[in-house]
């Protein structure tokens, strides 16, 4: 059987990408599935940088292909931060911490000017590929005055969509995937991926 | 002594580097200064991406602050070809086959279309910093009807600066340095990089 290494340890991202991406003909797995790897160091400046970072050494170790997801949220009256260190603004993948800090930083915004918007970069290596498939996913919304909804993970509780009049985190994980910038670009890898792929 | 390496073994860039990049109190070593290290499979779609996957790959094997530079030319009759295939074009590394398939391609094009660019992108890697400095440098010029000059390397022969009325390949190292891409982006790295660097 084939197989397809997503490179996360993020449980929420692996949930999302089993629920979109079509196994058909292959299994995918995540770092949660296989022998551990150690820490990778997400240095980069972008988005694109660190999913290349987390593809490349994922597909190294084990010799297989590989995609790596990237995002984060960025918030124009902050300069497009938190950006890359999204998942570690306030402290390290603690999600109330990191929400708190964003609240606290848009202070006095009013809320014409809390627009935002996540991003998802997605690089799928392959050992046999010449060439790497990036494709980058977005969804634009508000960020609220106050957490709301218990779903999803990280930003999701601030993320305001207004067409839904709900956050991301008051989304069920389907309607969430239907619109959010990770399923964006899962959908845009899933129209590329097979006629790129040398297995 | 303190050690920089240059991820590249293209002796021209390394040359440019050493002319340029200032050897206060530490050593800048080349991978042709280094035990063999593998050929790196550039799979990026970007210049970003393939620096990173550069840096990265150097970084971890030897385990000291490492550069590494992509580069190429983007025509934008071409819609941004060569881009990141710049090297190997029509052939790999051979640079007179890929200066041949572009000047064949642009074939009919007037002057005034005959616009390019070249671009550097420099990312800096370093085993006790959190992230990358990431810089980029251009140059703009015009891509001439036939191949002039004998120094440089790539499309040198072919990159038409207007101002200088010469081509890229028709000057000094040092003349060339104060203009390209790469210069350019080697000092935006310079005015960066000492403030940034964990030894």
């Amino acid at each position: 059987m084939k197989e397809i290494i997503i490179a996360t340890k993020n449980p929420g991202k692996a949930r999302e990408f089993k629920r979109i991406f079509n196994e058909e003909d292959f299994t995918l797995k995540t770092l949660l599935d296989l022998p551990a790897f150690p820490e990778i160091r997400e240095t980069g400046q972008t988005f694109e940088e660190n999913a290349t970072i987390k593809a490349h050494a994922v597909m190294e170790r084990f010799n297989l292909p590989t995609i790596a997801d990237d995002s984060g949220l960025q918030i124009d009256a902050l300069y497009g931060r938190p950006g890359v260190y999204s998942a570690r603004y306030a402290g390290d993948h603690n999600d109330a911490a990191n929400n708190a800090k964003v609240l606290s930083e848009l202070g006095g915004v009013p809320r014409e000017k809390r627009t935002a918007r996540f991003v998802s970069t997605l690089v799928f290596a392959n050992p046999k590929n010449d060439h790497d498939l990036v494709v980058e996913g977005d969804v634009k919304g508000l960020i609220g005055l106050f957490p709301a909804g218990d779903d999803g993970f990280g930003y999701d509780p601030l993320f305001y969509l207004p067409e839904l009049d709900k956050t991301m985190a008051q989304l069920t994980i389907d309607e969430k995937n239907k619109i959010s910038h990770r399923g964006n670009a899962i959908r845009k890898l899933e129209t590329q991926w097979e006629d790129w792929i040398n297995w």
